[in-house]
């Protein structure tokens, strides 16, 4: 649909917000000719448009800017349940949104998705542009055709083709990813991360997932797996919890969102995390130790990823009531901790609250990131 | 000195081995009559040369291939005393080696290299092409410029410009990297891994370190730090030693040499890798049990890299006594108890003999990378 030429100039115009047709030519060692006529396609098409004058030294310059009505993106999470749909505009601004239930049946599952794409649809407000892709998140590992879940426990599923199904259903092109992945996706689509070009993500929810983006790729890995880390060993103070797969001290029997409130629950604490938070915060010692495990088995795990991998920044999404509390001064102190020579990495750590529609919108920029940048680099 | 033609060419037959023209043009996508004029250059300039004839339809095809006199290359391995210098073709092949003692003073160090480099070429036999450039290995952190040493341990430096004062006495381009780095280039152009998109590396000697090859080039991280598992946390049976870096549980407590040989002292073993070998394998309980908890440690921290980074394949680079040894069995059985959802990873585990020379055929291959494909993808 576009040319390698308008994919890198809808590249820099999404990562770096407006620029002049000067810019771009400089940004992207192209003559000042070319730009001028890409950006010219681009407008006639509608994609970009032509914003305020930017006034200096010789003639002011016309900034352009990616048109929020350029074409919207569908995300669907089959995270959990329920199911999240949205449809978003390519900054990522969220227009419409459904729930659904999470149906394990993959017949019923795809036919309830479709369905809810066309109501979606229907129901978006005027103004936006034409649905363009669909992205498709779950919870497991997803082939190198990003088609195809090789594998969700959450969902039940081996080996189904669910790209190709829903892609035949609505005539639109489908991309399916894992979780982690379709959040760092989002993260640098749509937030704050797009300027860099080697980051992380590590989400904490039922479980814990992680992603990387290296050399401003997503890095799949070679079996599409890049990132899996709910089972890193964090054994703390010799305590090794027995997990569910079998292993012992695995990070998520001590940090993930089920362990930290069968904790709670155990200690006679409320089955609520926002009261846990309030407790800890209010000095109650039960309340703390079990943040403050959490949050370290969480740094450790998360000084790992820095030691292997060498990020510029660790984006850490998490229930936004852990945002500010014990749990996150204690992953801050155990990251300070673990890693060793600290003089040669300053990774910086962001944590951000996660909620559950954030799958459905890095589901979204998956479609978004196709259209607007094809095989383009960022 | 070559364009990104030539060094696409190099790059194919450097992966690949000898090709015809008809295969090279497929193979990167260009006109027969460009592959001609750019292999015709190359001919000129003594660096390919034409091999047999493969018959097949129509006109026999002339293979192509990298001639072992197109340059040659000098690595230094500081990674551990005696220091290491050789000098290789650019097929990898040694055709000279010296030693020398590891000097920690810098000064001393960078005047002792460069007499060192001068020698070594006097010493080496006829027939061998001109050194294009010297690599350097150190352990431990080298900056993004790939010319100063941030921080080695092992010699007690910090931020130390030995390339660029390298290169200005001996007049040739001077690459620095850390030690698993310039293993796993060695492997890359040297070694059997050279087709792989993806895969790791890591070695066992006095510390255990790490690479990535992603999307084959190597990824050295945000602070060139990328790969550092020596304190990945690994408490085994809730056993956790404590560790020089202040925690307890780290990998080379149990993994590195130094561990293994200081159990083996303990337990009034012989001082010697091999003896502790013969032992495990005639059933000796003690010399079985620290061979096995070190295998196994290792294997715990390569299942987080495979599922961390999920590469293709691990080279592991160890004692050649150890590579038939009962502690790669633990390390083979720990990786598959470890790496949960199998079925979506088959990441491939190559043992291999690691010798103090190999440091330093590394430090060669990043000259010989550098010469052969300059920025070019391999």
């Amino acid at each position: 649909m576009f040319s390698t030429g308008h994919h890198r100039i809808l590249s820099v115009l999404s990562r770096s917000g407006p620029q002049s047709r000067t810019d771009l030519a400089r940004i992207l060692d192209l003559s000042k000719a070319s730009v001028t006529a890409l950006v010219r396609e681009l407008i006639e098409r509608n994609i970009l448009d032509e914003r305020e004058r930017v006034f200096g030294f010789g003639r002011p310059a016309v900034m352009l800017g990616l048109r929020r009505d350029a074409a919207s993106f569908i995300g669907i999470s089959l995270q959990s349940d329920p199911a999240h749909i949205v449809l978003t505009d390519p900054h990522g601004h969220v227009h419409a949104r459904r729930t659904m239930p999470l149906l394990h049946d993959v017949e019923a599952c795809i036919a309830a998705m479709a369905a809810g794409v066309r109501a979606l649809i229907e129901s978006a407000s005027d103004g936006i542009g034409s649905v363009a892709g669909i992205g498709v998140v779950i919870a497991g590992i997803v082939a190198q055709d990003r088609q195809t879940c090789l594998v969700s426990a959450t969902l039940g599923w081996h080996n189904v083709e669910i790209g190709r199904r829903l892609s035949e259903l609505t005539g639109l092109p489908v991309f399916v990813e894992n979780d982690a992945n379709a959040l760092i996706v989002g993260e640098q689509l749509f937030g704050n991360s797009g300027e860099l070009r080697d980051f992380s993500l590590v989400f904490v929810s039922e479980g814990i997932g992680g992603a990387h983006i290296v050399n401003r790729q997503l890095h799949r890995g070679h079996h599409g797996g890049a990132g899996e880390m709910s089972h890193a060993p964090v054994a703390i103070d010799g305590e090794a919890l027995p997990c569910r797969c079998g292993n012992r001290g695995c990070l998520e029997t001590l940090a993930a969102l089920p362990a930290i409130m069968g904790a709670a629950r155990q200690a006679g604490l409320p089955d609520d995390i926002a009261r846990v938070v309030e407790f800890a915060a209010e000095g109650q010692t039960q309340a703390l130790t079990i943040l403050h495990r959490a949050g370290t088995a969480l740094g450790v795990a998360l000084s790992q990823v820095i030691q292997f991998v060498d990020p510029e920044r660790i984006v850490v999404m998490l229930d936004p009531d852990l945002v500010e509390s014990v749990f996150a001064r204690a992953l801050r102190q155990a990251v300070e901790a673990h890693v060793l020579r600290r003089e040669s990495y300053d990774t910086e750590l962001v944590l951000l609250p996660l909620r559950p529609e954030d799958f459905a919108s890095g589901a979204a920029s998956l479609a978004a990131q196709h259209f607007l940048f094809g095989n383009a680099y960022l």
